[in-house]
């Protein structure tokens, strides 16, 4: 109910709502309709409330729970259904957990703070509360588990763009999956399966940004991270960024799944790319690799020349670029 | 308790064993000990007690719940935690959830009955009561997504090694995943993991034997399923063959984990296969390819000549053997 009349005082945008007019439209009395205003309010939602006007909505706060995520998302079928948690361990492990139990495509796990945020390959994530946006969306593509890694330059160039479009600052793509602004590292992607050998059951994508810390709020291990706001000098809406990011990840994903081809998230991952034309350093079952980063190919892979000139494609791994994150030129 | 009762039991084998000895040994009251002799009795457990001689196990039953399985096994990792089901949805779905939370390496989850067991691609597996071993077994191997199919290859080479010499009948192996006698499907292997792009988290391989069924028991469309009582008209004791499965997969699975390579697994898979030699009809990406199958390569994939006389290997898939199950000499 409350749900609804948040819906009711948004759709009016600047007017105001009848009190009779909710009461009439949603089958309750007035009183119960001033519950839920009240309610509201506690909420952190500015209503005016004006005899015989009615109601109207003044300062929408910037919240990410289910209600406000659902009404003003532009996607369709991303952030359909939100899960909506002041805490958990890990927002990717609950939704493998909530996928597993068969939550449908495009369902969002949102969470104030991780206390066991997740990085790839068993590392952890710095999720403080409130100070990022930590989110997993589910998804059901009918594709192989070879093909998985399509999806995380799917999500970067998604993310990438949506974070660029929001904030208007420019941002850059290490591939395969972290998003840079000034070189330092401000989101990081991470792509999980539940697979039979030949088919995906669901991908989990989880994604970290850092929006609202300062420069020393990060460990000491992670002088390479920063946030959006420490770089942009800006504040940012939270709610405002994650509706652009699952607008921005659905179109790129339909058109994979419609297309066949991850053609459109590839150009723009080569677009911002730091790792092409670079030197890198890969790391590949534990041999370390010198080579140049030539390109990306349409599969997602990374292309590099080694030392000898040989060309070797790369589906997924532990890449340095020379020059960021301690790898520093010799 | 119950268990070590049951354990000094088995542990003295022909002989009795005293009910001052167990009670002092494990510091409970005779009484306690007569307590549990006498559930032991109502479990099935045949215990002659005789007086001051003690107790003596004289027959036990073929009971594959986890103390029974757990102290009988003579695989050390494989089993060492057993979860015993009287009736369970699945016991992969069972498996990727105590993963999930944790579960070590071998543990396994075994039920008498399936309420919606699972086959490949989201098919069904018929799981009667009773009248199969319906087990799967959970695996942390430190290996990439793409090479999980090995442990497909592992496990089929294991269970048909472990059901021959158990039964002393032959068995076929139908490449990947199928166990056959007679040319009848008797054993079904579906693997399934939790991964990330370049490591995996879990990998759960479920084991479907049928044992006890007679002929009518499948519905119409599984007439080429049969059970190994079926085939072979001998009784099989489920607690013995679990036991053989768990030893022959520990061995040829941490084989693979210390040499890095499955060629003790693709020999035996060579050597019982239907599929090498035989003309096979692959589905790939909907597409129907007649060919020749000539190998199974050292990392588990099929190797096929199609009609024009090109060579293609195929990692996991839709395979149909010319002769068997239905694909029909024409």
């Amino acid at each position: 109910m409350k749900r609804e009349i948040l819906k009711a005082l948004k759709d009016q945008k600047e007017g105001f709502v009848s009190g009779q007019e909710m009461s009439e439209r949603l089958g309750v009395t007035r009183a119960a309709v001033w519950k839920h205003i009240k309610q509201l309010q506690e909420e952190g939602y500015e209503i005016e409330a004006i005899s015989r006007k009615g109601y109207r909505l003044l300062k929408d706060p910037d919240h990410l729970d289910g209600d406000a995520l659902e009404l003003d998302r532009s996607s369709s079928v991303f952030g359909k259904k939100v899960y909506y948690f002041e805490s958990v361990d890990s927002t990717n492990t609950m939704a493998k957990k909530l996928a597993a139990e068969g939550a449908v495509e495009g369902t969002v796990v949102i969470a104030e703070e991780q206390k066991a945020g997740k990085g790839r390959l068993g590392r952890s994530w710095e999720s403080a509360k409130g100070a990022g946006i930590w989110l997993s969306i589910i998804l059901r593509p009918a594709i192989k588990p070879l093909d998985a890694a399509k999806i995380t330059q799917i999500a970067a160039a998604a993310v990438g763009t949506a974070i660029q479009k929001n904030t208007g600052y420019a941002i850059q793509i290490k591939w395969p999956n972290d998003i840079l602004m000034d070189k330092k590292k401000i989101c990081g992607i991470l792509t999980e399966m539940s697979a039979e050998l030949e088919r995906i059951n669901f991908i989990v994508v989880g994604i970290g940004v850092n929006v609202s810390q300062k420069e020393g709020d990060f460990p000491n291990e992670l002088k390479h991270a920063a946030s959006i706001e420490s770089c942009t000098g800006k504040t940012v809406s939270r709610r405002s960024l994650v509706i652009e990011i699952l607008k921005e990840f659905e179109e790129l994903y339909f058109d994979f799944l419609h297309t066949g081809s991850i053609e459109k998230s590839i150009h723009i991952c080569r677009k911002y790319s730091v790792t092409l034309g670079s030197k890198v350093k890969v790391i590949d079952k534990e041999k370390e690799i010198i080579a140049e980063a030539v390109d990306i190919t349409e599969d997602g892979e990374l292309l590099i020349r080694d030392e000898s000139g040989g060309l070797k494609k790369i589906i997924s791994g532990e890449v340095s670029v020379r020059g960021l994150y301690g790898y520093t030129p010799s």
